[in-house]
């Protein structure tokens, strides 16, 4: 299996058409994407040419985003943005705000933040609105411009109970189930195995953020060559969610 | 990056030499090792290299291993034998037992079961009793066979709250860092990050997973080939791992 980070993708602004920016990054360095390829694109790209902007100082807090504030010590209008897209507050202590975002998935923030997104630091960009929508539309785009369809991710990085450093974790998709099970395959001594559903999309999400780099480096999307997989046009990112009364950790 | 499962691991025996199997196995591919790469091996190799195995039937479940038995309807000498290794039981509830192991970590069974690991079921394996340990020296013995010392990854896979499916995280590890802090190294535009702590070795754990397979293909070995990385000679696995006092998921 090969990942490769596409250098040179510009600054995205809003309305740019990234299925072009992401074929003419691929020719730059000589490759031709291929039905079989998996593309990766970090979710902050996608929310800026979405347009998901929001001035801090245009924002009016509401009383529960002081309360918030004044728990977790963060700015409130920031709490409010991030009220904005939440459907539960799950843990809310001194510098920490922990939330079940309306999308279904549980991590700090909403998704929001304010690091590397513009030279304006008092700008911040939300998830896009349907990240799988998201995911369907750049890959339909890339399918008429290149007739080629290869599955697409869109990630995000989120830390984790019980263990530090976020990891690169899937928040839309077209094109591959997030979860893979593989209960009752037969093992080495062809006893069914019980239980082993894999994380599939997130772990490619970890593995393209490997090469992706958190900061300076700046490679906003990657692609996966020589992993096999099923395509399962129906999956989509919330698949992987535990329902509420199934998960022991809230 | 590219990652390279090494096909034509045998099954291992006590006291086989896995640098010799991994050296041999890479050989075999025309692949020769280098300082810059990254080896990782699946926890259950290491075991049974270790002959960490455990016969059910010799076990005798003490009062707690029947209750939980009781509690979740797994087998009370299964139970046994995971409360050697379990530091606390986390939850116990009908068909899951998730426990923090006297390592640190905290998953189900603590990392024991007996899917893909003999031709006998009633068999169980152990996780090393010092992963670190275990990494250690077989990084060391690479490195008197083949001059070379990559750094060395002992993974398993573990389940997540919040979302289903397996990921694979690090168990033990020789010559990396688990978390890569890259608090205030500066973004696009200059800005200190906030919040980068970065789970590096388990995202590299994740994306050897997607090569290694868990079932019938069983490539326990996988090389990392092209990421760049910092050698650290005193981490430690754990250090990966959240205080209890700091952790709002137990």
């Amino acid at each position: 299996m090969q990942i490769i980070a596409l250098p040179h993708i510009p600054l995205i602004q809003t309305d740019d058409d990234l299925s072009d920016i992401i074929l003419a990054a691929a020719q730059a360095i000589d490759l031709t994407l291929a039905d079989d390829d998996i593309i990766v694109t970090a979710q902050k790209i996608i929310s800026k040419a979405e347009g998901q902007w929001v001035k801090l100082a245009d924002v009016t807090p509401s009383e529960r985003a002081l309360e918030l504030a004044a728990t977790t010590g963060k700015p409130a209008a920031l709490i409010e943005v991030i009220l904005w897209d939440t459907a539960t507050v799950i843990r809310a202590v001194p510098g920490l705000l922990i939330v079940e975002h309306k999308q279904g998935f549980i991590s700090a923030n909403a998704g929001i933040d304010h690091s590397n997104v513009s030279g304006e630091p008092d700008m911040l960009l939300r998830l896009p609105v349907d990240p799988d929508a998201s995911a369907r539309a750049l890959r339909a785009s890339i399918n008429r411009r290149a007739g080629v369809s290869p599955p697409v991710l869109i990630i995000d990085s989120h830390g984790r109970p019980w263990r530090f450093g976020t990891v690169g974790v899937t928040i839309g998709l077209s094109g591959l189930a997030p979860v893979q099970d593989l209960r009752g395959t037969p093992d080495l001594f062809d006893e069914p195995l019980a239980h082993t559903d894999v994380g599939f999309t997130d772990q490619i999400a970890a593995a393209a953020s490997l090469v992706m780099g958190q900061a300076a480096e700046g490679c906003p999307v990657a692609v996966v060559r020589g992993l096999p997989f099923e395509i399962d046009e129906t999956a989509r990112a919330a698949d992987v969610l535990r329902p509420k009364q199934k998960d022991l950790f809230r």
